[in-house]
């Protein structure tokens, strides 16, 4: 079975590493990269690299963000220096970065520096870029507006959301490998990620909407908020902020008309009912995944009831 | 007392500590660059940054190069992931080369990025680059044209030399920095370091052999050759294959119209009188600096023996 996962950061990492598990090399994960940045020149792709590092094996995993064991050396000289130092760079991370921007500089499209570094990481799914040009998720705040990892990581999501918007999506076009993965697909897995700033950029990227609306495969969506919040991140307070219940109920009202079918946590299970009057499928389940066990666990109940 | 001091790598950086040491914010230290090159897509500049650790007092007393206690992490993960690996870049030592890097693409010449790097280490000489503009020197051996660091580190200079060359010299020009401090020079030492890539290239630089020349100051030499042998590198190799005996008494004459003085080690006592028919003043002393103790008493000595 061919599996397409739609994912932002640690939630959708966690989940595509369970169908990793399932369906080896015939997942391909379609990863935002609206939050990537540059920083000391070098092109920083935050989603991609926890999503790369979680299916490599090598994802820390108390932050869920950057690589197991890693020092801080050369931030503490970046500090020094007076240099920027915000966003937490490990030392082995950055090898991934100097990497990538090196192949981006000599040629190589976003999409072949991701597949060459993965590899080398023992990855087998495809990690597909959502696009590769450049797309800049910008937050406007009551603190003005801001790039994304401003917002996310400097400030801490603290500035109050009012809107947002993806600088450069108007340039940018599905790549010719996701529309080769979604020509194979069987199913389409919307992972528990920010619907706003992870999956909301993918599907704006041209030709995308209309992959997924016309690839005639089952859609299902993996709730991001669970008993009434975000496992990780700003979601939660996010939905507050513009306007809307931070729920399961909520997020599913986000994708209908583009999803088939809802899974949603025990906890959630009194709002099953006014998630199937949208339209939708629901399956019950543990959506928390705690540990690798509980990533593979899910991800064999999506499967089981895509083929069912 | 305002001193120039002409240097390399570890050999001259040594020697330019000790005369920080003297004379603090009084000393200029013109270094070759002739060794930088790139490396994932960052700026190395070897002996700058020996030059800058050594008087900012963080260099790895071991090898002379990079920073003390710094890790390989780094390193590491770009060995995994097949990347070049035969430059050992630390992962505090990075943060110079991405600072150095961000800071040349925005439009700082190399002489301003050193001073801002330089500044925050707490160095107090001026730390010089022989021009702004980017020389590279090539040698030419029995296994072909090498760039610096190609033969140095990572053929660990087991290539036999035939010659060498600085590409890009044609378009290097003295810095105004350089020739404000020629300006109110008092002396000018030339540091033991190699004669031919350290040295070689500084003077190369267009109207630096002029402005050395002009500056009726004592120009006073130190020799990198002691008892037939470079303390460090190359330099007894290069000398043996380019047809010249490995002595005291070579560098001088490869020295003969542009310096005055001669700074012999004890153990080279009976070159003294052939340096002196050369046309040259000489001072018997140690010159191997074990410690910083041994910089600053060196410093001192060639310090006092020009005011003398």
């Amino acid at each position: 079975m061919n599996v397409i996962a739609l994912a932002g950061g640690v939630g959708g990492a966690k989940l595509a590493d369970g169908l990793q598990r399932i369906v080896g090399e015939n997942l391909a994960v379609v990863v935002n990269t609206g939050d990537d940045f540059e920083l000391h020149g070098l092109r920083i792709a935050p989603d991609l690299d926890t999503v790369m590092y979680t299916l490599g094996g090598v994802a820390n995993p108390e932050t869920g963000w950057g690589i197991a064991g890693d020092t801080f050396n050369n931030l503490d000289m970046i500090s020094r220096y007076g240099g920027e130092d915000w966003f937490r760079l490990g030392d082995r991370d950055l090898a991934t970065h100097l990497l990538r921007t090196q192949m981006l500089r000599s040629g190589y499209t976003l999409t072949q520096a991701t597949q060459n570094l993965a590899r080398a990481l023992g990855v087998r799914a495809s990690i597909l870029p959502m696009c590769n040009e450049p797309v800049m998720t910008i937050v406007i705040t009551n603190a003005g507006e801001l790039a994304f990892q401003e917002y996310f990581v400097h400030r801490r999501w603290q500035p109050v959301l009012k809107a947002y918007r993806f600088h450069g999506i108007d340039k940018a076009r599905v790549t010719p490998e996701i529309t080769a993965a979604f020509q194979s697909a069987h199913a389409i897995i919307f992972c528990p990620s920010n619907p706003f700033v992870s999956i909301e950029p993918i599907l704006n990227v041209r030709g995308m909407r209309d992959l997924v609306q016309k690839t005639r495969v089952l859609k299902i969506a993996v709730s991001p908020i669970v008993g009434g919040e975000a496992l990780k991140g700003p979601a939660g307070k996010m939905f507050a902020e513009l306007g809307r219940a931070p729920s399961a109920y909520e997020v599913a009202k986000i994708y209908r008309g583009v999803i088939d079918r809802f899974v949603l946590d025990r906890v959630d299970e009194e709002q099953a009912r006014a998630i199937k009057d949208l339209g939708m499928r629901v399956w019950i389940t543990d959506t928390i995944m705690r540990d690798e066990l509980e990533r593979e666990r899910l991800a064999r109940e999506i499967c089981e009831w895509v083929t069912k």
